[in-house]
């Protein structure tokens, strides 16, 4: 994790946002974002090294948060003064982290002669008043002006992010060390706090080898709250452990949402104890999520997308997307915003971002992401570039940051040169009725190289043939995305993790052959 | 961080809790904590050294949840095997990381001879079953019963807490390697995302050069939000910036929210926007919290206790407690509980944790404690201690885990042998309709060695005697605690953080001496 971490994002998200707002001046996050790294720069030039302290001594104001930023920017470690300090005390501070920069504004600069006297390191002075810089010091509008924007440094986690003085009981002030991990900790900590919910029980369902379980466990430890556990997902068992033990919490997958809810016995059972459910794997489609809002109005759904690599969560889409605006808007589908805390772009293949709307891969940074693969250093460097997870994952983000997850790259069926994302095509089929589950791949083609090939479980007792599912996907979807050919089974390849294993679909198509996209 | 840490602090604070639910099966945290303590023991006499791999190959149990926190309190590293896997893929995975035990259970027995001879390293299997321990294992229960418990490891952060298989699409599955860092921050970002106030602007009106506004403006800038800012405290300043830009959320000392609602003007201002405060640095009294609630019923109070050397929040007592039944409880003078992530203990003088409801020093692990203090090797030795930050703050934790800040420890009178904590006092006084501020020193006295000094600031236009004042003491605190002497002053002096400078207080009358306690 770093600093500068929220700052990115917000010039990524939300750039034209008011980020600071001071007597009448506002600074949007863009003009914020353009200061810091022009001052980053402006700092860096007048000596500021790697982890090298950079004081201010100065009233609140928007300088003092671009003071703030602009050091970490550029690499370098605060030292804020207390602004209640003799000259004595800001020079003996100084002298002791060895302080090259001040920052200074109006309210201070009386002091400036005396500090400037005494300094062991004479620092270069800073102007960050309000009126016109001083003879022999520098302006920080006048630096800003005229110093280009450079990179972010990349300083973070145990990367020394702040020298605080804190008042000795007896002798010196001492110079507090907080490192960047020190300060989000202390952040994310107290935010987390107050989202637990308390009193709670989690039903652990899905299985534990896997990581999104296991990583749920992790924090109902965390939390101090209560496990019941039953040996793997089976319907009856679910309903039945919810109503004995009031369960409040659960994590499935979709495919197991739509079998609780077809449950025969569904409506014997009381799950009113039942508050929260977090899915994951996959997006739920429209019509199960209708009956499930239906049949459990009192539950919170949370879709969560995320990775083993990722230990696992990268974003959450929250209980309000789910609600009915969220089903008319399409929000629901979305995986959500990436969470607190994780920088997520959506990339070309030479790793440069795409336009919003388009799709690219996944890669992320954040202090969630594995330290490798064991002993495999070169599968781990292909995924691990630079401080960034490369996913395998495709998606697009919207214009609010919102993230939809089409496939797994390799998953993409390219059919005529034309890129279909089986998710859409999925999602098509799941509308229709007789529809309980399914799986679109490519298969081999001799004339559009791969063919878009649907696999259908039908509801118990509903039928509808081939001809009937692609008008249906023709209605919804383009004829290029629509399935070539459709095909009936009576159950579909689960992983452990209850997705469908779709590399074991391929796989009998494909022997002795090699596919374009892997 | 590390991944025990709940599990600790739920072993402290809720040791007759149920833990686990499984098929009318029921582990309160006292017997999950001892049985993963036993587990820790055993598997350690087994061989399990520090990062040493230790495999699960089960259905969901309550023992999964015994593996996961007795692996990591023994300090290695968890392998949980897929359960959809054959031999040959469960042997090559056991290989690739090294395993030298398997936990199993009965739902896989019958792979048991096949991984026993086809593995390299035969492991050592553990039977994790519902019935008799077949021939040639070792039985979980057996283990349990014979083992003494262990001392956690202690391995956290950046070390390994789990090796993760996941499904290579071409090859063989790759071990993804979570660090305790890892695992924890995935599940803290999370939660934490959740929390977080959307659109929200907040108001710097505490100094930034302090820990407290500092680490507010990091938060705000993580989440993406507005900052709003104005010089310095100024209760006018306050109200017309709060109506001007719709603050948010605020950030003050006590002292400055009772100016802020004694300003002669707050009824002028809009201030409706304001949702939540956040206050720290001293509990409130009760008149001012009162008073608060009354003009500003829509806002919801924090108060957050923290030092420089946390980075800074400790713990937080939410609004709740605030409200009526929390100021009829008393519990709106509380510090609230430790933020999740950060373990806290009180302590005797020789770091030994003393019974609920007794006063002893604050010590506290968490990732938001800092790196130590700059230069200072000896300053930083005597607060650091094998990973716990000691804090010099005295303070009582209830049987519910609400901490009681009772005083700094230095600032403890010692009266005639009597310990006697200033802020008990100082709530006495602020109870006083005529006391508008106040703080309570020991002074020297030939008597006692110490005795309770009082120094009132009285409210605009009221008035009230020395014996008045102590004779209302008298009322709500023993008589060794009232103060000896009461001494009328126009103002006290403040930190730049908004605090009484006690030790300035102090100084003219301790010139030439030696307090006991310093």
């Amino acid at each position: 994790m770093y600093l500068t971490q929220g700052l990115h994002r917000s010039l990524q998200l939300q750039p034209e946002r008011t980020a600071t707002h001071f007597r009448g001046r506002y600074r949007t996050y863009r003009e914020f974002g353009d200061r810091v790294a022009r001052l980053a720069g402006a700092l860096q030039k007048l000596g500021m090294r790697a982890n090298e302290r950079v004081s201010m001594l100065a009233l609140n104001s928007d300088h003092y948060l671009e003071y703030m930023m602009g050091v970490w920017w550029g690499g370098g470690v605060l030292n804020p003064v207390n602004i209640r300090w003799s000259v004595p005390e800001i020079v003996y501070s100084l002298d002791d982290c060895d302080t090259g920069i001040l920052l200074i504004d109006d309210h201070f600069l009386r002091m400036a002669e005396g500090i400037a006297q005494r300094a062991r390191r004479k620092p270069v002075f800073i102007y960050a008043g309000e009126g016109q810089t001083p003879a022999g010091m520098l302006g920080l509008e006048a630096l800003i002006a005229e110093t280009a924007p450079v990179e972010d440094a990349g300083r973070g986690g145990n990367d020394l992010a702040a020298i605080m003085y804190t008042g000795g009981t007896t002798g010196m002030p001492k110079g507090v060390m907080q490192s960047h991990l020190n300060l989000w900790a202390s952040g994310v900590q107290r935010a987390a706090d107050s989202a637990l919910v308390r009193n709670s029980i989690t039903l652990h369902a899905a299985p534990l080898f896997h990581t999104a379980a296991m990583a749920r466990a992790v924090m109902q430890f965390a939390a101090g709250e209560a496990h019941a556990v039953i040996p793997m997902f089976d319907a009856r068992e679910v309903l039945e452990t919810i109503e004995r033990e009031k369960v409040a919490e659960l994590l499935l997958v979709p495919t197991m949402i739509h079998a609780l809810l077809m449950h025969p016995d569904f409506d014997k059972y009381d799950i009113s104890s039942l508050r929260r459910m977090a899915y994951g794997a996959s997006p739920i489609s429209a019509a199960v999520l209708e009956l499930a809002m239906d049949r459990m109005p009192q539950v919170e759904f949370f879709h969560a997308y995320g990775l083993t690599e990722a230990s696992p969560v990268v974003s959450v889409n929250p209980p309000e997307n789910h609600r009915e605006q969220g089903r008319e808007s399409g929000l629901y589908r979305s995986a959500g915003k990436p969470c607190f805390g994780i920088h997520v772009k959506v990339v070309d293949d030479h790793g440069q971002e795409v336009p919003r709307g388009e799709v690219g891969e996944i890669i992320l940074r954040g202090a969630n992401v594995m330290q490798g693969y064991w002993n495999k250093p070169e599968e781990t460097a292909a995924v691990l570039k630079k401080g960034w997870l490369h996913t395998g994952d495709g998606a697009y983000m919207n214009d609010e940051g919102y993230l939809f997850i089409v496939d797994r790259m390799k998953d993409m069926i390219v059919s005529g040169g034309e890129n279909v994302f089986s998710a859409e095509v999925e999602n098509a089929l799941a509308r229709h009725p007789a529809v309980a589950m399914c799986a679109v791949i490519g298969i081999p083609d001799e004339r559009w190289g791969e063919a878009v090939h649907a696999l259908v479980v039908a509801k118990p007792g509903a039928s509808a043939t081939e001809e009937e599912i692609r008008a249906h996907c023709r209605e919804l979807i383009a004829g290029y995305k629509c399935p070539k050919t459709v095909e009936f089974r009576s159950e579909l390849p689960l992983s452990g993790a209850g997705k469908i294993l779709k590399k074991d679909l391929r796989a009998p198509f494909w022997q002795g052959r090699t596919r374009a996209v892997n």
